[in-house]
């Protein structure tokens, strides 16, 4: 495959190309050189674009659902991008590639640009290469942007949280799968959908996940708290609440039976509900600061860790700072001074 | 509180000074200044101990048994330092507190020597300071350091990973509580103990648990895996299993109720017989060096952080970069490089 010119590939993408966007979003997943310059360049044309993270136990019916959502916003007009992101399984593309099969004879339009990507290792890497390739999709104007996660890993919060509004997929039955639910998932969910709505337990589904919406928005401590919808938790004025989750919003639980195409249209209403309300609470523009500044920190995390790693290898590798720690020539405080300090000095001297 | 001097404190651990001990770990605790020097100091001194980590759900009779297996330690001649980490709360100290009463008042020997700690909200900082305590314990001439942690948070996992041995409590009962250890902690546990073993579904849970370290252990996927004990997974050659777990060391289930002082014999034979097949194999070499090349790792991951928010202030604070991102007059990327270009290049220069 030829290397595109960084230049060639921002001109195409801005112009609406989608066989440039594909070669971008694939700079940017193999970190390929001058996927930063391109980036880079392509952020100034950001900011229209709504974006929509679609997490979920694995067999809760995601895939499905995007497909339906994808195909309902275009039926509106509108253009809609996909990442289909894989946190669990780094290397392999497999399953993935028979989504991307899926996606394409579903819809059938290419005006729903259908992408997905896999880790690579690295870091922190999934979430900082999905946020660029929302950047390449935003960029290229697309209206509506779904980040989907496929199967359950352990970064998957990390990966929807570059997202705006936060969608968490419930599978109906059992209760325990609204238990499994606590860790993390409920906290950072704006709007649940029950899906498969019409099997058997669905209604008790339903019923356990506003049960623990309630309390997860109410303050858990007193019993008397206020009514799950209404204006309760605002006259609390408890920023505890108002931090964890966004702002006032009341998570909204939706069902659906994506298969047949049932309630996605009431999918659709509340997520431009809770897009409305972050726009008007000034929210939008709050997720958005803290998304950046997440960004940024995760990148000088990782590029000084790239930089560390050289500077280890400079004073003999890790084997050899371990030897001198085994037998007591040293110490893991002495070998952390010993690389740091020409670090730290040279950040001095350059401040004088 | 006066500041004790470097040289004293640890001139006062080596010569078995409690006082001086203590003072030590509370400077280690806090971060005071020289705390990293102390450490350096008593570093050379250290590696005659042996670290027990004991770890379990709350409820499990974690500090009874502790309490017990010190006392037993004592029986025998041996000194033994323990240290309380709370990964849970980072910055009330008040439940710790009461354990420090109960150790002093049933074990009432100075030569069990507890102590407490917290979290002080750093990154990593917890296994960095009780890997430090442990440091302090051992250089002071500790025979048996027992690090136990306070309440189930997410990082106990990092704290029982600075021992030799990890103890793993199980409550009987329900299977739940089986279930639960899923996450990570079955993973690292070499002795697992039922304590309360006289409750009613304690033997379940025995069984429960020697099931799944079994399937831990043996090959998931083939039906046909070697037997619980005995030569089958040395013969099997299995990479996998050599790096997940301790060598070819096979988990062993110990039953207690240690408010009777029943079985902590068996657990303190159990615990002989693994640090015994740690030093035989070589992975306590091995053990040690991960845990000092992870050490140095996270001492260079925090400083470093601390270098680059020193970095971020000089660039006008994180908000004013997040201004300029939203702004679209910059992109994170081009944010990051401008924070770490002149990092990279004073280290280019230096090397030249």
């Amino acid at each position: 495959m030829s290397e595109a010119r960084v230049d060639d590939l921002v001109a195409g993408v801005l112009d609406g190309e989608h066989r440039a966007l594909a070669r971008a979003i694939t700079k940017i997943e193999n970190r390929e050189p001058g996927y930063r310059d391109l980036v880079s360049a392509l952020h100034a044309h950001t900011g229209d674009a709504e974006v929509i993270g679609v997490t979920g136990s694995p067999g809760a019916g995601k895939s499905t659902l995007v497909d339906k959502l994808a195909k309902r916003y275009r039926d509106r007009g509108l253009t809609v991008g996909v990442v289909a992101v894989d946190p669990s399984s780094p290397y392999s593309g497999g399953a993935v590639l028979g989504d991307r099969i899926r996606m394409a004879s579903n819809v059938g339009d290419m005006d729903v640009f259908f992408r997905s990507m896999s880790a690579r290792g690295q870091l922190g890497g999934l979430s900082t290469a999905t946020a660029d390739a929302i950047t390449a999709l935003d960029a290229f104007g697309k209206d509506r942007i779904i980040v989907e996660t496929v199967g359950a890993g352990q970064n998957e919060v990390d990966v929807v949280r570059t997202a705006d509004t936060v969608v968490v997929l419930v599978q109906p039955g059992s209760g325990d799968d609204v238990q499994m639910l606590k860790a993390g998932i409920l906290e950072i969910g704006d709007v649940f959908v029950v899906n498969k709505a019409d099997m058997d337990g669905a209604a008790t589904t339903v019923s356990d996940l506003r049960e623990m919406l309630h309390m997860r928005d109410g303050s858990p401590a007193s019993a008397g708290a206020a009514g799950h919808h209404g204006m309760g938790s605002m006259a609390d004025g408890d920023d505890d609440v108002a931090e964890d989750s966004a702002d006032d919003w009341d998570p909204v639980v939706v069902e659906t039976v994506a298969t047949e195409n049932t309630g996605v249209e009431d999918l659709i209403d509340a997520l431009d509900d809770h897009y409305a309300h972050l726009r008007e609470t000034g929210e939008l523009d709050r997720r958005e600061r803290a998304r950046y500044a997440e960004g940024i920190r995760q990148l000088l995390r990782s590029d000084t860790a790239d930089l560390l790693e050289d500077e280890i290898a400079r004073h003999g590798g890790m084997d050899a700072l371990v030897d001198a720690v085994q037998a007591r020539e040293a110490d893991p405080y002495t070998v952390a001074d010993r690389i740091l300090d020409p670090l730290a000095d040279c950040v001095d001297r350059r401040r004088e």
